[in-house]
């Protein structure tokens, strides 16, 4: 807990912004009533089409730095960033490590899922299609295809659909194929080579969408059909979802 | 597409800022390996105690503006941007947009889960028992019960233990109890007062860890169970999740 401020420096800190905090007294209410940064938050950030081969040579490098989510956010925004400087430097990258392996262990969303959809939000006011368009292809696709150049361990890499979204079940697919624990160097060499692709992937999307070339190709055929009678403000809506639906229900 | 910058008005920004960016040409390789913001971005946050009763009503108010995964971060974050200023206000807050109903519609990770655990992340270099403490309230406790004051909706608000940190499953808990359907304004307003609910936890365990009185009470005995023998390192090291597992899996 001690390697932020301490209690005394944010004290100091805040009264020398102009707060009269007391010890132990909340931060007062701030002027917006959404409590927001108002206006002077720059968003969306301007994209600049990106290298796939450097973007994908950061996403494999960034894994072992901060994790899953903070390689392919940071490969991704922090390019931009450093080519634009401030403010966009001053973006606190390494808060995306909470992304790890499905949000601090837990298993749930993929972190390079999640870091990539951020990064496409980051850039463009409606993701959705863009964002769909990577976890379609992320369900559907053997993975990792990367081949890194210098690998931090060389190995023949096995490559399994995750058919899902999720850390558990995508890890899952792949540790009960390849035979390597989730605990394995493999598996950390797994999920760093996936982290490229799906830096690459989101890259060449952004790309794409930049120069007004993005096409959204849809949601798999199964999924699809299982959304025409289940899908939101269909005649039995009853789900929140576009996952794969037989991964988990028959 | 077009609410970014226009290619033409990036290339130009592009040039301003020193580049050489040809038309086609991508952003050349930065300098730093890992295509980070390297030094210049102020990481971890300082953290500044906020107070519930408010951060509640900014995490209903702002779910409306941003949906559920924006509301939870902004209510906290954007109050301690506000106070210190900048560069604290240059965070893209919209960008947590992507968020909403477990990643642009998909139902993976609930967004106001997604967000609190970003905001902890934010503040702390090590959120991961913050986050555990958090994930394990939202599985095992019946939500919301958070009242707003002035509600959009009034209505009598059925709570349901989500059993799961993912969107599909905890609103689908919830409109198969409810009857209520995914689309409609009812679940809207029950993900708006989850949002406060969330918010309002995330901010005393963030309260706690800022006086050094946190404490991480464990996962769920049920889990504890299942890990002591699946859980990474252990005999049967098969899986990467922290979720509660019976929930999908006898």
């Amino acid at each position: 807990m001690a390697e932020h401020l301490t209690r005394r420096q944010a004290l100091k800190l805040a009264a020398g912004m102009g707060g009269a905090l007391a010890a132990g007294a909340a931060l007062p209410a701030c002027g917006s009533s959404v409590g927001n940064a108002g206006e002077r938050d720059p968003y969306p950030w301007p994209y600049l089409p990106l290298d796939l081969t450097k973007s994908g040579e950061l996403g494999y490098e960034n894994y072992r730095v901060g994790h899953c989510a903070y390689a392919v956010f940071t490969s991704i925004a922090g390019q931009v960033a450093n080519f634009l400087g401030e403010p966009f430097t001053f973006f606190p990258f390494d808060m995306w490590r909470f992304g790890a392996a499905g949000i601090a262990n837990w298993g749930t969303v993929c972190g390079t899922v999640n870091g990539a959809s951020a990064a496409i939000a980051l850039f463009f006011k409606e993701p959705d299609d863009m964002i769909s368009e990577l976890l379609t292809w992320y369900e559907n696709t053997a993975l990792p295809v990367y081949e890194p150049e210098n690998p931090v361990l060389p190995m023949d890499m096995p490559a399994t659909e995750a058919a899902s979204p999720l850390c558990h079940l995508s890890v899952g697919k792949w540790i009960k194929a390849s035979g390597f624990e989730a605990s394995s160097p493999e598996r950390t060499e797994r999920c760093a080579r996936l982290a490229a692709d799906v830096t690459r992937k989101t890259v060449e999307i952004l790309n794409l969408a930049f120069d007004r070339r993005f096409v959204f190709h849809g949601l798999d055929p199964q999924t699809q059909e299982c959304l025409a009678c289940h899908g939101q403000g269909k005649k039995n809506d009853d789900i929140k979802s576009q996952m794969h639906c037989t991964t988990c229900h028959d």
